[in-house]
């Protein structure tokens, strides 16, 4: 078995698949010191807590992650939270880094013998319509090499060689871009207050996120194509006080931008998530933007039922998981796509959008901060995957 | 006081404002057998029914109305009931077709001493801006003639006087339309199914509507300017059975189209809801799609509002009321424009839309018959005003 990609993904089907005695390999472009540093998402659902902790796979964001169960929209003239925690299923998240879970998983990995090669980029997957597929790479040194098994998953994200390879036609691909670009930050400074920041403004959308008592992420609505680093940092903490409207709602709690990039909202879904003996998982099988932070919850989750599919085929000879991964997998990723897609419809007017459709909006919001039963929807599906 | 149309919005607020001892008179374009027969609406809210009961206006609907707590969706390989009733709030509609409330609040205002004049076309609302507006009508024998209030309420519809008399920029017209027509026909037969009915097709939407015990609301989503009587009862039949599914879930139940018109799915809401001493309800006051049947119950909802207003400011010299009017309903008619067009969304592809658009339609429809979040929060707009 060949795994692209030591991410979450990657990481939790290779431990699954070493704790069932399934001989597996890791082949991650960068090197391990960039895979424990990589600043990304940081919300984990309670489904994915469940998850990892039913591999035994829990124990760190026990340990250090922060329970989190509130978020807090400020439009114009209204401010209210919505302690979600406590609404619908009463499912909280647990904030703790990307980079953490990943060392976690890592160390595991290798703990148990698991194989990874780092600075191993993989080019292409060959013959994945066949049952020797073959994935050919380039080694840390930059000689060709190649690797073959039985099964490839593609946890290689959404410019990797697993997408890559796929045939024209093989699979298709459902894309939406609604347009708009956030310019995501990460600051070096305790968050400014204790919940996930939504703030609708008429300059664009900024939202704030805590990562670490230390670290914060925020997001800045920006242009389309807009380079990040003609962002100052006055014009980047102008912004966000005016949108976040910090001098009505308490000042924010400044530190120097450690990490800047700008992220399209774009999303897509591949269908199926398999080409013949390649799987697709992850930012690999589909790009959800990080509106509603359900982008890692979804790969944990599709990377548990790829893992228990190929232990049913590798171990046991049955192969109807591996034959009903993709249908399992769709309604999963639709779902959490529609919820990404409502969240981005409440926080941005679209670029020529009518007084009609603005005013919509706010009656969207309006909802949300005075209906139970809406709040009850939204905090199910916004801790749900 | 003038009103304008004797409609349900018109005779609420003539019946309050009468058992308040204010002296009105309603004009109306119609006769009276035409008002008492048009059928129209017939889905009462339960606020709707709270309000009518407020004002002893509720008797014929007790008696005659029928409970109402089940919508059905229809789509490709998957229908599901939603006991809305027993969801959300646990409120139910009642059944009691449009031209029968309207013959109820019309008996009940003649018989208190209330004045219509029937056949009596509103041509213009003048001097709108000062404290004494006229309004010239045509009197039935055609001669012009005036009449003169303190106030004018303009329950007369999207095509009424009260709109076309607005002067420019006294109002600002939101407005959407999003180029959907549905032919609604009215058809001479038992209700072919104990539910409202939504079918999903990729046809078109088609929608099935309890009346009464012998008649039944259909709808056909059809093309933009199609002409009604383009359609032969033939056709009709055969594109109710396919998009309804009949052959899998049922026959429809046949009769005599009775009734066909075309409707654009347009919405507006005006803003403000007022113009000096001229004030707009219901239909002038906004337009909405009929996909959630909330058109009649925000008209109600609205008069009660403006009626306790006038006795406010006529009885009592209070102007507060009046001045407050359009800030009071301008949420309500949002919030249910926006439940219109999350139904609209719902039931049609949109001309264009893409397969991402498309797939996640029915990741919102799944979501509704699989998250009971999902379905409180329905109930509670569907029946809710």
């Amino acid at each position: 078995m060949v795994i692209l990609g030591a991410g979450p993904a990657g990481l939790v089907l290779g431990n699954v698949l070493l704790a069932h005695g399934i001989d597996c390999v890791i082949l991650e472009r960068a090197t391990r010191a960039h895979v424990q540093s990589r600043a990304r998402a940081g919300f984990l659902a309670a489904n994915t807590v469940r998850v990892l902790d039913r591999h035994g796979l829990g124990e760190g964001l026990h340990r250090r992650g922060q329970a989190h169960g509130t978020c807090e929209f400020r439009t114009e003239g209204c401010r209210f939270r919505l302690d979600y925690g406590s609404l619908g299923r009463g499912e909280q998240h647990t904030v703790y880094p990307q980079q953490e879970l990943v060392t976690d998983l890592l160390t595991r990995y290798l703990d148990a013998g698991g194989q990874v090669r780092f600075e191993t980029e993989a080019v292409a997957v060959r013959e994945a319509d066949g049952a020797r597929p073959r994935v050919e790479v380039r080694e840390p040194d930059g000689r060709p090499a190649r690797w073959q098994a039985r099964y490839v998953a593609g946890c290689d994200g959404r410019h990797g060689a697993a997408r890559r390879s796929l045939p024209a036609g093989a699979v298709r691909r459902h894309h939406r871009d609604p347009g708009i670009s956030w310019l995501g930050l990460l600051i070096e400074a305790p968050p400014s207050m204790d919940a996930v920041g939504y703030a609708v403004h008429e300059r664009g959308f900024a939202g704030h996120m805590a990562r670490t008592p230390e670290v914060t992420r925020y997001y800045l609505q920006c242009g389309r194509g807009e380079a990040a680093d003609t962002w100052s940092e006055e014009r980047i903490w102008d912004e966000l006080a005016l949108r976040m409207r910090a001098g009505e709602h308490g000042a924010l709690r400044r530190g120097p931008v450690v990490q800047r990039a700008v992220v399209d909202l774009e999303s897509d879904v591949l269908e199926p998530l398999r080409h013949g003996s390649l799987f697709l998982v992850g930012d690999a099988a589909g790009l959800l933007s990080p509106s509603a932070a359900k982008g890692a919850n979804l790969a944990v989750l599709e990377a548990e039922l790829l893992a228990v599919a190929l232990v049913d085929a590798l171990a046991h000879g049955d192969p109807r998981g591996l034959d009903g991964y993709s249908a399992r997998c769709l309604p999963f990723i639709w779902r959490a796509q529609e919820f990404s897609h409502w969240m981005i419809q409440l926080l941005h007017g679209s670029p020529g959008e009518t007084s009609f459709q603005q005013a919509l909006r706010c009656a969207r919001i309006e909802s949300l901060r005075t209906s139970r039963t809406h709040q009850d929807w939204f905090a199910e599906h916004y801790v749900g995957v």
